[in-house]
């Protein structure tokens, strides 16, 4: 009975769906968590006509563990994202950059009795993440999936001296915000209009732009070029439009899982050593980090909340669906 | 009279006119070179229609010198590129990335009488670099922005563990397989038909690919992942062809100043985390360490011949044009 749960689910419809499932004995390296917590992320909407249970940005108490389990103990609380499991053994893995390991098993791909919009979810050890003691349930949610996803090209790319462009207020934009003047640079917002100016500010901002109808960005007034340009919104953007404004060696990093083509001037991008640079999420050791950091230094997730319910999954949903979201939703069972 | 010279230069017709020229007295950090050979690149194409000498992969020996120059002397067998003079000031220049100095002069925006074509020229002692003993000066033009310009990112991202794709075997291609070929490397290359197969292996490459009328990549037969892949060619290439080819964390090096634009798969970026990075010719230490780096491994230059006369100018312009020189053409007195 103990690993009886709730589990919201996506439906061939489209419609969220409530289920009960009773997960099988837990294997020696598997954790059973105890959701209290779920975020929710553009992704989740691709998957509502999918079967499965949704959600991947989780917080826990750790409910009961296998018994190889060693770094996580009963009580516990815990978070993971997107990776439910990876090899161990490709090169991806053995460099450590186990967030492109090919053999992986994902949200959405794999697993699919594993999502966090549940009262209860059977997890590997391996990508299980202890969260900081100073940090809230509400705070972390987000971190697992949308925080790391921010902060890897920050720690990979950006020096203390560079000006960071953020572009896009929303689930990963007020996050990179503060994740990035939390590490000391300056941090230059692009937003559509000026309803976000003075939270931008607040979060660590040093300049605000507003851009809809500029055809032309360098009538901004932005004196001082870029050095690093971080895409959060989920809408296809003219990059074109940013390339007055950056500077030499400037590297642009498209961060949301758009289709279609991502386009750039050519001659532009020799000339100037311009780089566009794909990044996903983050390995288990930036996924710790970014946890660590953000307690350290203070990063909080504006969020609103929504009961775990089947009325406040549907609600949560619908609010992201529009575009509305300010700026993540968390879920929770508390 | 030491300084009157012969000048070849383009002109608002597009015919290459032959001038005489008196330099005006050196000023204390100018230095007379009497040059020698000279390459030919595709951007001297671009500046036929412009009054101007022409010129930017030069060979000579120092004729005399100002009154500050202490880092070469006469006698000397010096080349120089792309650049005649950057601030030393700027940022850039602080930080030793002084290929990107917003202030610099360069050929074919100003000191228009200082192409290479020409029997003497006066530079800034400043871009000018000695050409090792052991180098021919045939091997040695073209290093001066060819080879330059794919060497910079072979240094800066190429791994000894990379397999590295070389697309399009021409001034550029030929030199990036040698180089990435002494470098360790496995050097996997592309190229449209199978013309060039014998040579591509000779030159270092390990696997060729013929890739005309071929609609999916992945029926190539290629079995291990490219790291890098530096894209040769003067033309435009549809780059999602080669994703299928591609290892996580691939970087693409577009190395051409094409028009237009340049476009790839969207979402397979951000997945995959590939990145797409501008990169133009070489700092100053760069530029040193390729000619160092050439002379110790023997990296050769496959060039065609053309005296430098106003025939001969006009022949190499020709050819160069028509897309059938193989692979770079070298302008002599001699």
């Amino acid at each position: 009975m103990g690993l009886e749960c709730i589990q919201f689910c996506g439906s061939p419809g489209g419609e969220v769906v409530q289920k009960t499932f009773v997960h099988p004995e837990l294997a020696v390296d598997e954790v059973a968590v105890k959701v209290t917590h779920s975020g929710l992320c553009g992704t989740d909407l691709h998957y509502v006509t999918t079967d499965m249970v949704l959600g991947h940005e989780a917080i826990g108490v750790v409910h009961s563990i296998g018994s190889d389990v060693s770094s996580v103990k009963v009580g516990d609380r815990v978070g993971w994202g997107y990776p439910n499991w990876t090899c161990g053994k490709c090169e991806w893995c053995l460099r450590g950059e186990d967030n492109y390991c090919p053999n992986w098993k994902i949200y959405g791909m794999a697993d699919l009795e594993q999502g966090s919009l549940s009262s209860l979810s059977v997890r590997k050890e391996q990508w299980l993440f202890k969260i900081p003691e100073s940090m809230s349930s509400e705070d972390a949610a987000p971190l697992m999936c949308g925080g790391s996803t921010v902060w890897t090209p920050l720690v990979n790319h950006v020096k203390p001296y560079h000006r960071v462009g953020i572009v896009g207020i929303g689930g990963l934009g007020h996050l990179a915000i503060q994740f990035a003047a939390k590490m000391g640079v300056e941090v230059v917002v692009f937003s559509a209009t000026e309803s976000k100016r003075d939270e931008a500010l607040r979060l660590g901002a040093k300049e605000f732009y507003a851009t809809k109808d500029v055809d032309d960005y360098s009538t901004l007034g932005i004196i001082k070029p870029i050095d690093r340009l971080m895409i959060c919104t989920s809408s296809k953007l003219n990059l074109a439009l940013f390339y007055p404004l950056l500077n030499p060696q400037a590297m642009i990093f498209p961060l949301t899982a758009s289709d279609g083509e991502l386009t750039v001037p050519y001659f532009a991008t020799v000339r100037n050593g311009l780089s566009i640079s794909g990044t996903v999420i983050a390995t288990r050791f930036m996924q710790k980090k970014a946890l660590e950091f953000a307690a350290r230094n203070g990063v909080h997730v504006i969020a609103e909340k929504f009961p775990m319910t089947l009325d406040g999954v549907n609600a949560a949903m619908a609010r992201l669906k529009e575009g509305k979201m300010r700026y993540r939703a968390v879920l929770s069972w508390e």
